[in-house]
């Protein structure tokens, strides 16, 4: 089974690390720089290309693992003169129809729903792996193959998947934002936001024995008027930062059934 | 050293079994209502008051653990007859001065910048707690006090502590309003919020080795329009989940220099 690996950037690097990690060959590396392609092909121990015409035409799948604009653009390149073989991409709103409307005949999804960053070593035996496929038996070897990364692999329709991503960007993306507000504001008072890390990881531990709705607290849960009051005067130097706290703070108001700030 | 509990909530529960844990006695525990200051003193096998005429006079420490608003109206009922003692309270936004204007003479603060939800042991150990006091000798007995609950006790002085407040609320309360908001959109699909839990302890673990602002993925720090709209798309039959998608996607665009959506 040869898998040729489209996009080199972190999600890329991640994935075919452990695609050889657990016994896949990976035939080739494309990525739009030369720089980028050759250090992820320098990693694998694989070659690269710049340029879609140079992709092998014997690889089994392709998995394309490009930016959603790049793969929207560059599908039917990618299938083209390869309409026999299987292509994937990785892409949590991006319609697996991507694919047929490029000219594939057996295609389909390998969604890991999980935050890629340089210089972070993911565990993805429990990433979470999203599969879709155009027929049974592709979807039997995308199976194979999202098995072999992950204990953790469930079968998604494309709508369904989009609105689990949406659902990942607030959990992970947003929530991420509001530490880096946090941390900006910590910089203000010469604090560095290593202080937060025990209230962050018992944020994330609570939330394996209660809802997030359970766990919620705060001056807004509590409906403390006066210290929401005092937190947006300190903060009305900051545009930004004050809309921000009004904004969720008035969200989880409404939540509890209590009027807005 | 004989300490006297004022509150009977969340964070005072906590408080109570660290201290009796870390070999304070606890004199007695104050709650407005009868069922949760029964409650609490029972789990202390203490006595309980639910009239502030009737706390002890004989204490060492007065610990108010009240809601914000409770401790200013209450402040000056908790200190009269009691002058002599130390009053303390635990409060990130309500400064030190309180007890002074309410007639104290000794007095300071005890912060432990944590969240405490019922059915969810807190390890008090790597709790950061923050103290301030009115003198030098008031700030040892409260520094003692602290360092028997945690390794990780800091002097803050009470304005920076209101910053370190609020980027507290956008690091626990802020984030977990993500996550609450997450698990809403995960059930119109019928998934549990479970699936989340990877991504979440991923999201969290990454800030123990980045920096909040290297940590940052996802469609907005991408510059991905055609993904953020597709979702705002999805999202437009939900008000709230619409426009905050749009307003921390916005805030993260601007962070990376780029056009609000």
């Amino acid at each position: 089974m040869k898998i040729t690996l489209i996009g080199a950037g972190n999600v890329a690097t991640s994935l075919g690390c452990a695609l050889q990690d657990a016994g896949c060959q990976i035939a080739m590396v494309y990525s739009r720089t030369e720089n980028s392609a050759s250090r992820l092909a320098s990693l694998l121990s694989v070659p690269y290309t710049i340029s879609f015409s140079e992709l092998p035409a014997d690889s089994d799948i392709y998995i394309s693992v490009l930016a959603d604009d790049a793969l929207l653009q560059y599908a039917p390149e990618i299938v083209k003169g390869r309409e026999g073989a299987i292509f994937l991409h990785t892409a949590g709103s991006v319609s697996m129809d991507i694919w047929r409307l490029a000219g594939a005949e057996n295609y389909g999804v390998l969604y890991p729903m999980q935050t890629f960053s340089q210089g972070k070593k993911v565990d993805w035996k429990s990433v979470p792996v999203f599969v879709e496929a155009s027929a049974l038996n592709v979807l039997q070897i995308v199976g194979n193959v999202a098995n072999k990364l992950s204990s953790n692999v469930r079968e998604l329709n494309s709508e369904d998947r989009c609105r689990l991503h949406i659902a990942a960007v607030f959990a992970c993306n947003f929530a991420n934002r509001m530490m880096a507000i946090s941390a900006s504001i910590l910089n203000e008072i010469g604090v560095d936001f290593n202080v937060m890390m025990p209230l962050v990881k018992e944020m994330a531990g609570k939330l394996e024995v209660m809802s997030p709705q359970m766990a919620q607290t705060g001056p807004a849960r509590r409906n403390d008027r006066k210290i929401m009051n005092d937190h947006l005067q300190i903060l009305s130097s900051n545009e930004d930062w004050y809309n921000m706290y009004k904004t969720v703070s008035d969200n989880i108001l409404k939540s509890c059934g209590n009027d807005r700030l």
